[in-house]
């Protein structure tokens, strides 16, 4: 289905926090984990981030009802030292795990100065901003990042090997706003040639290579096979800082 | 003098590092802090980083003839958390501060699992990456990030606004290599401006703007009132990541 076809409606945050919750309990999500999983895809399109909030629920979704997470994960930290920890997530929604090994950091950082968290077995964690904005919320400095699927070249490649590993940091302001920061390392992030399939439209030229490794505005041409830019255009301009190579 | 028309001549490792020693002597810096001054220079040429290298002494020479750096500076730890401290450098070389501030945080992170220094009052640190490698060499992640002079302007922009910002990151690789990131996170890193000037050479399109906000492959059309361009070529493709807007 084209989503250009279909006739756009508008929901409040409201109905859709609602909805989310709804589909995480029916799931046997425990009621204070379907609550905050909902509040972090609410967040992204709170923030204009279309490509990860409810738009994301259904591949959700469809991990609950493959059985491929655990609603009810007994989270644990398995290693820590006074300013790190490393949580294992018991194969729970990402939208979970991650707000509590978040809380467990921040918990750190008020106590030893730092608090650093590194979280296994989970999954999608939504905006890797939620993170950092709870952060700020605590007037702590936040910063979270995480791997992700294979989905982006190297310089000069033709092949999905690295992660769009997005980096999100925050800083309190004082008397100024804060500093947000929230991004992917690849020139666009997969949400966004998500969005531009569902809305039938081109993609930059800059943003993906198709299953040949030639440069596509087709995000289909992407999406089969192909894989996202690091960012920077080329060797003398930088890409092989986004890919880090 | 245009270095272009200079011989080439090629010098050994240990004759720059020599010289370098026998000019931070020469203004009064305390031997052991002079050696590994030195050596922090010869890192970056010793990695191919030619810009950052001892090409660079003529500018803590013309800091240290101006009595604008402390040969003998008191560095003292001012502020501190179990995993965090902020050091002053009074007035120190950068070169000198830099590795004592590190110091002090690899101790902290073997004691409290992560340390995290901020340093005040002090000047160019060489490259980030010599930080980092120290840190390997303690089996532990190094991570180097410092502000820099105004020389990158955000998107859209054509004034110097941004530092170029550099960041360094280390992991130890146990039986694999260890994987090393060090860059300037604009476009190209100021000290590839100033070489492709000595050399005579233009610079690739997109690295730099004129003073009246034209892309310019000129190295002295950006020297001259100009600013650098943060990395990715343009909004469509990553620009506002490049200068975090």
């Amino acid at each position: 289905m084209n989503m250009a076809d279909v006739e756009a409606k508008v929901f409040s945050i409201e109905v859709l926090r609602e909805f989310c919750t709804r589909v995480f309990l029916h799931f046997g999500v425990p009621k204070n984990d379907a609550i905050e999983a909902a509040e972090v895809l609410a967040s992204a399109d709170l923030r204009g981030i279309d490509s990860h909030g409810v738009a994301r629920l259904h591949s959700y979704f469809d991990m609950l009802s493959e059985g491929r997470i655990n609603p009810e994960p007994e989270i644990k930290v398995v290693r820590s030292t006074l300013s790190t920890a490393t949580v294992d997530g018991d194969n729970g929604l990402g939208l979970v795990v991650g707000p509590q090994a978040n809380r467990i950091a921040m918990d750190m950082a008020e106590k030893a100065g730092s608090g650093w968290v590194s979280v296994r077995n989970t999954n999608h964690f939504g905006i890797a901003g939620y993170y950092v904005l709870q952060a700020l919320e605590r007037d702590l400095i936040g910063w979270a990042m995480t791997n992700s699927t294979s989905l982006v070249t190297p310089l000069w490649g033709m092949e999905r090997m690295l992660g769009t590993n997005p980096i999100a940091i925050a800083f309190p302001g004082k008397e100024e706003p804060p500093i947000v920061i929230d991004m992917a390392t690849c020139a666009a992030a997969f949400g966004k040639i998500e969005m531009a399939r569902r809305k039938g439209q081109a993609i930059p030229s800059g943003w993906g290579i198709d299953s040949e490794g030639r440069g596509t505005t087709d995000p289909g041409g992407m999406l089969a096979g192909g894989a996202l830019l690091p960012l920077g255009p080329d060797l003398h301009r930088g890409a092989h800082k986004g890919s880090s190579f």
